[in-house]
């Protein structure tokens, strides 16, 4: 059955980026040097690498991690600044091989790429994207490829069955949170259901079992008298 | 040899608390509500339960993880805002059974309580009462006990050897962040030691790097030539 994914390397801190930077050289931006912080345990696995035409690699845990989420995808769903993004350094073929569905204001005609990739603009709301996307799955999940603002804005709409944080052992003290949400005093609940660690990185996944409320509990007397 | 170390519950996104309350019902504040939630898992816990003086409990992950961490502290540092929330509940023998430091501005005499523990009022600063602590521990750990804002002190400072974070599956959106800092786009490198899970919580231990400065990379092009 079609589960909606999402999978994001954040910092310690749950930073996905520095802070937000727009117009002028990104590359020169907080927001670009915390990015490659938290990404850079996944440029010497192998099943990243072939994705992205390049040489060389390892197939170590890291890389089994990475090829599982790129076979588990029929489709994904993408936000409109990672699309901007990575329209160019994508090039003719990129790594999804599979429909994109991209959350965006702006009506653009699809754009078919080689490999099996092709990217279709979605400007009626994210619950749209992901359907889209679902139908276009054959069966295979929806995966939420990013930016960190679309996975959260998935996650706050309840549209997320499975979330696999890539915990990478830096604090950024501040950046883009993946997480700064307003919830109104409730909590989102998950349940973790694999851990996998390497020096790099803290793989963790989670199934996601939806809101509930915070409410305070006896510290644990209770269970004294029984 | 002596090590400085601290561990602490938070929520997935890094909060160990709801946002903070001043004044007025306490029990009655979201950031109650948040702290209980995400130190729930610790109230089952055979170890724990032991500590506050309470029956019943298991001695599972839980319980061996809190047990391996009273045991190694051979004195604490503590925030004054917890040693004054503590004060009454934790009654005539606190669950400490060995010195405590607290850091506060205001001078207090000595207050020596049942079962080895004692309360000093250190008014120099945190690294003084690390330095203290660290004399009184007779070659065991100095624990930061809490609460979150002086382990963030504590790491921002450099002196902190060894964190352990019980990460708990539930997302706050907004609260009292540990490591909401400022370090002026570097980041603080750790690496991870140990990584024990259970459904309710997954405890991962690091070892503090130390400050090293956020850096852009090829993304893997090098690699590729070799």
């Amino acid at each position: 059955m079609t589960k909606v994914t999402a999978q994001l390397s954040v910092s310690l801190d749950g930073c996905y980026a520095g802070p937000r930077h727009d117009g002028g050289d990104w590359m020169a931006s907080a927001e670009a040097k915390a990015f490659f912080r938290v990404t850079r345990w996944a440029l010497t696995a192998l099943a990243w690498r072939e994705r992205q035409g390049l040489g060389g690699g390892e197939e170590d845990v890291n890389s089994a991690v990475i090829r599982e989420s790129f076979e588990a995808a029929g489709a994904y769903v993408m936000g409109r600044r990672m699309a901007d993004g990575g329209e160019v350094p994508w090039g003719e073929e990129p790594p999804f091989r599979a429909s994109v569905f991209v959350v965006t204001h702006r009506p653009r005609p699809t754009l078919v790429r080689g490999g099996g990739t092709s990217f279709t603009y979605v400007t009626d709301g994210v619950a749209s994207a992901v359907e889209q996307a679902r139908a276009a799955a054959g069966g295979k999940d929806v995966a939420v490829a990013g930016g960190g603002e679309l996975v959260r804005q998935v996650l706050a709409a309840g549209l997320l069955d499975e979330l696999e944080l890539h915990v990478v052992p830096v604090v950024l003290g501040t950046g883009s949170r993946l997480f700064d949400l307003d919830l109104a005093g409730e909590g989102i609940e998950l349940t973790p259901t694999r851990v996998l660690h390497t020096p790099e990185v803290t793989h963790i996944r989670y199934r996601v079992d939806g809101r509930a409320p915070l409410v305070l509990d006896d510290r644990g007397g209770a269970l004294g008298d029984r």
